[in-house]
């Protein structure tokens, strides 16, 4: 799934080490679950029939009113000031902790927040215990510092684990309603692990970009909550949560956030002064509009129901069409279910080229793994379409997996591997 | 002028390397010219009482209204589609050049186009030739791929020059009205230049923020351009354009774009990618609906005559009240004098204290410096303020330059080196 990586026409210098290593995966998914004729379960986007235009067309014309040329400014580097000041008063809200603007830099969405960690805490080589299968886009976003990966155990009890995170720069993970997984980690296991972050020193990075799809109930705690909870005073815990409007309210308007201790705060708005200078104002004071009016909680009462009949339509459809072949939990939030093949005979690499003969998208598994070795699953996701598309999408996955499936049984009953099927997937 | 960058609370891991050696002039220069009572000619900033609020109001609307949910998505990675073909076409239609959609993508700002290159393009070690002084968010936006630096001589005949290019991953060049000099090179040096490129087959980066703001007469044919005139066919040469809406209309938007040839543009985008997914269609939308008629050129009607007229306003009062510290050439476009002391016993890095004094700001040349050795001139901005405030300006520099070389002049009667001054200063 790597693309040519030199851009050198004629005989110019070529690219940095870390693009010979890099992939264009979001790109291609993008494009292709773009196409009219594609059923696309591949990309982590909203439901784009459900955005809410007139609440932003409002908002804005009520921002540029209210603010006027401050908002078409260079901003401040850390972000439009009222917004800082609302999120802090959030966080204050929802964690029971004393967070003030110090302890917010506003980011053109959370994946700027992951950039911005990478070059703060990461040079060539160190070393991050990430949740694994992990965010195609944290591994993309680290790629260029080049790190050392090794893998979080939710059990906590893997030999070598505690070793691991005294020599790690931070722990990654997604608490709630992971991506790809769809998992929700267990209040104790998030106190645990907060416990063994706290023994060893390190950071941890709290990513949490679907708190807002509870599709059965509240999630609970974030870790960051568990750390406030045990540290009553003005916040300089070792938690880095990243949060923002992209699934809440749209991702067009490229807000998101960091909270994180005031020295932290400090080194990340350095790194964000040596990428961007400052995100849109015009967009932070739209976003200010919304979020002061409570606009994402109502919102949520819009989506989460339909995204609920969704995630149903998924879970109902692949039980009747795909479970021979394919196991998952059903999410309780979130964007994705997280199908793993029953035996290793399927490689979702492989599966993939067949889906899209059968214009159906979704994502392998092998990009979410920093080894490239699982290539045993696939994320899907329900939240994009309208339950009939996805129901749609199921039956041609089905026919994909079948293809495929006979397409190999007839390579191994010719016992001749062929090159388009790779060594792992010809083997007995 | 470093800050503390130790974010490390208790015994947390430290930051990346390069944080080492980064500072918080920008951000200091932002937060501190911010003040009502300050008379900041530091900045690089527009007047904001001349941000077109009215013209941009109702392009937001038309634009919301034009594309709908479209503008509130991740948006493709490389930009809004319509917008990149609008700059192809612009491009084609300056350079006289055969320039597509492949060859733009669209950035956060020119900044990120800078951060893009440095991820694109330089490994540790890998060598620039930079102009020099060299652009402050040039040197911020590399820091952190900790390249190597060898000065872009314009007569091009420096010793080991043309070795220097031949090892060089790229040249960075800012010929029109350059930051921070105010310079605009020749027609005869571009061309030169473009030679010694091509000879060495390196790539050079033409950033171009300044164009529009033309204050005696049009700046010429762009690099860019100067290929095109000799290389008819689709655009694969070596220079790597940057161009921004930031100076021409306002910065609070951050559309900016890269004009490329389609390999570097892919490899660009798998560094957006990895960057930020995607920038904000909307503030994209909001840009097309300007540029489509026109308005920039519309806007540069306001803006071009008062700019003179504040450059103007700057360079007289500052020949009656500097001239006897400082000299400078006339800049003919562009938001910048270079005002270099006339000897060395001026230091502007000390000088700036008398200056923060006195409540009034420029930038010191270090920070311009990728050696940081040249302590002897200062970038002021003549586009931010009124002629009032400018004069007003001007008068607290000169008090600042007197009571800072009489302090000179008393510490050099006593004899007694202080720790406040540097070495340098303190000697003969």
């Amino acid at each position: 799934m790597t693309i040519s990586k030199s851009p050198a026409a004629g005989n110019r210098p070529g690219c940095a080490q870390w693009l010979k290593t890099s992939n264009s995966i979001s790109q291609q998914f993008l494009a292709f679950g773009g196409r009219p004729d594609v059923v696309s379960l591949a990309g982590g986007l909203p439901a784009a029939e459900l955005y809410p235009l007139a609440a932003i067309q409002s908002a804005t014309q009520r921002a540029l009113e209210r603010h006027g040329p401050a908002v078409l400014e260079y901003g401040a580097i850390e972000g439009f000031p009222a917004l800082r000041r609302l999120i802090a008063a959030r966080i204050s809200a929802e964690t029971g902790g004393h967070f003030t603007p110090e302890n917010v830099l506003l980011t053109s969405g959370s994946m700027q927040g992951l950039d911005l960690i990478g070059k703060v805490l990461v040079d060539p080589g160190d070393l991050i215990v990430a949740q694994s299968p992990t965010y195609l886009g944290a591994l993309d976003a680290w790629r260029p510092r080049a790190p050392l990966y090794s893998k979080l155990d939710w059990d906590l009890r893997e030999p070598g684990f505690e070793d691991a995170l005294a020599r790690a720069k931070f722990v990654y993970s997604v608490p709630n309603y992971s991506n790809p997984t769809g998992v929700l980690v267990s209040q104790e296991r998030r106190a645990a692990l907060l416990d063994k972050v706290l023994t060893a020193g390190t950071w941890l990075v709290e990513d949490d970009p679907y708190r807002t799809i509870q599709l059965d109930g509240p999630p609970g705690h974030s870790i960051l909550g568990h750390y406030v909870a045990r540290h009553s005073r003005a916040y300089d815990g070792p938690v880095i949560y990243l949060g923002t409007v992209s699934k809440s309210l749209v991702p067009g308007l490229r807000v998101g956030w960091i909270v994180a201790e005031p020295g932290m705060i400090q080194a990340l708005t350095l790194a964000k002064q040596a990428t961007d200078l400052s995100s849109s104002m015009l967009t932070q004071a739209i976003t200010l509009e919304l979020l002061e009016q409570d606009f994402d909680s109502e919102h949520a009462k819009t989506i989460v129901p339909l995204y609920r009949e969704r995630r149903d339509a998924l879970c109902d459809e692949a039980a009747l069409r795909l479970g021979e072949w394919f196991e998952w939990e059903v999410p309780v939030g979130g964007m994705f279910v997280w199908m793993r093949a029953r035996n290793q005979a399927i490689d979702t690499d492989e599966l993939y080229r067949f889906a899209v003969e059968e214009k159906v998208a979704f994502v392998p598994s092998s990009v979410f793994d920093f080894t490239g070795q699982d290539r045993f699953a696939m994320r899907v996701n329900f939240t994009r379409s309208s339950p009939e598309v996805i129901t749609e999408g199921v039956r041609r996955l089905e026919r994909a997996i079948a293809t495929y499936v006979s397409s190999r049984a007839q390579l191994q009953g010719s016992n001749r591997p062929r090159d388009s099927l790779s060594p792992a997937a010809a083997a007995p």
